[in-house]
């Protein structure tokens, strides 16, 4: 059995779509057990089948705004995230799930789970859809807005091994997230970065990606340092945001418009549909010395239940043992 | 008169969409007059109209692909561009429409026009549509991708000037783009140009802007440095280019879609349109000792004039001497 750490509480929909999700879970996945942390009378509310679900009555809530995140940790060592992580380091659990804060989460799975021996920097990294119909890995999505060379190349190293492991990608291409297409483009930084994968043998470097390629990018796996990523990802929302306000405004204009508009209303529907990351899962924060998957915050039941389901895949294929090995190799 | 040099040559549909764009231009406003600089055999084809017209036979092309932008130049002085940057030089000119490659005219611009003598860096200021219907002064797009605190002023000087002389805005606020709103976020970049933002009285800082306000932000000019704004810029046509596939597939899904998106046509192209920068013109080459626009490579003869017009109203209102005498102020 694979058991994995539900926070309950964190989350903008908790405890109502993370118990839906995780009763989800249990139905649709045959090797997994779920602890539920969280307030044991709130959770009774939604929890209609108890099948290897148990609860653990967790005390204080790390709120979703938090502006001090190690500080949120460090006080709330009975939060329903705290206890979550904390059931991982002590091998109660494989994996942990959570919707929470994203910097409270990332600070939490340092503290409480710990990072990998070798591992200089964790990353975290969420997948985004992409033109073709599957996804693409983002790294780093904000851990580590200034970050050495060489750090790009062990989290490179965990990327390759989730995305064949976890997402079944034979030979899984990364590209560096640059300004232009030929190499020498960018900062230090970037031609630092591309000579060291060019010259590394475990990673299928592919060369620089253009951001205007960024739904249809040519690689399984794209790479750039936490700022520069977290600038294209936001620069996504935006986008998708913006251009569906004026899709909006302009397609309701005339009775024609309106009368089209309302027959096109269940393709725009699923359109909205397609551009939600929620399908797809949450972000594997990397490096740590256990798996923890951060889901969206605005989860719904089944964005929350693949965040479960993606957690078993990592579990069940050992991913985290699999990059130890690789950074050990590295070390003799 | 203002005085315009036109590279008639470069641009992915030279020389007909500028000849056709020069034109309009003289048209539409009184106060220029206008020099051609190409092919004119070429040149001819499409003139059909001289009024404030002249043409200058030019010598060799940069091509839109140029790898090595200083070499083209220096090896190509007798071309469209070169002649057209060295005729403001020789104050034949106030002013260069050029849609040709964009390094290629960077580089020209530093060796032939020359840069203001206390700007310490150019930057080139394109203007993207935003939800609100307006447009936003993107700076910088590509010039400089690793970059002092101190030019960043500097360069937000030039902006203010700009957005209050050339788009009418009042008091223009300028926002940081970055990871987050709060103050203290960001590279270590980031937390210095804040500090010396906020102590500015010269410049109106509204703080940090967020990538997914892009399309609406709570500002007139938005800044970073050239990398940063070049990932942000190139991220938002890859959203959009990404985004209109998905919804071209999506909206076509049966019958009643399709039929739908047949009433809506007429919607979905003004919302292309929105979109599409061409109607706003191009953007501005800051710091130089004369006026230098780049129209994008994939102008019309809309687009064009746009940059023209652009062009005119810059010499007009004397942005150049207005910053220049801003610098010289910060010297004493």
């Amino acid at each position: 059995m694979i058991k994995i750490a539900i926070d309950a509480m964190g989350g903008d929909y908790a405890p109502k779509e993370q118990v839906e999700g995780s009763m989800k879970a249990v139905k649709m996945i045959d090797d997994i057990e779920l602890t539920l942390y969280g307030d044991e009378t709130e959770i009774r509310k939604y929890l209609t089948d108890e099948t290897r679900i148990h609860i653990v009555q967790s005390d204080g809530v790390i709120s979703m705004g938090e502006k001090d995140p190690i500080g949120a940790i460090r006080g709330n060592r009975k939060s329903s995230m705290a206890l979550a992580l904390s059931s991982v380091r002590e091998n109660e659990n494989d994996a942990v799930v959570s919707s929470g804060a994203t910097q409270a989460l990332i600070a939490g799975a340092h503290i409480l789970v710990g990072r990998m021996k070798q591992m200089k920097r964790t990353a975290i990294a969420p997948l985004i859809p992409n033109v073709k119909g599957t996804s693409t890995i983002i790294l780093d999505a904000g851990g580590n807005l200034e970050i050495k060379p060489e750090f790009m190349v062990q989290q490179a190293y965990f990327a390759t091994v989730y995305s064949k492991e976890v997402l079944g990608v034979e030979n899984p291409r990364i590209g560096l997230l640059n300004i232009g297409t030929e190499p020498g483009k960018g900062r230090e930084l970037d031609k630092e970065v591309s000579l060291l994968f060019e010259a590394n043998d475990k990673i299928n470097f592919v060369g620089n990606v253009e951001p205007k390629d960024i739904l249809d990018p040519p690689c399984d796996i794209l790479i750039s340092d936490g700022f520069t990523m977290n600038i294209a990802m936001k620069t996504i929302e935006g986008t998708a945001k913006g251009m569906g306000k004026i899709l909006k405004t302009e397609l309701k204009k005339g009775i024609l418009g309106k009368l089209g508009m309302l027959l096109s209303a269940r393709n725009l529907k699923n359109f909205k549909y397609r551009m939600a990351s929620d399908e797809i899962g949450g972000a594997m924060i990397y490096g740590l010395r256990g798996v923890v998957v951060k889901a969206q915050g605005s989860s719904k039941s089944n964005g929350f239940y693949n965040g479960i389901r993606q957690a078993a895949t990592i579990v069940r294929n050992d991913v985290v043992n699999k990059v130890q090995a690789i950074l050990e190799s590295e070390v003799l």
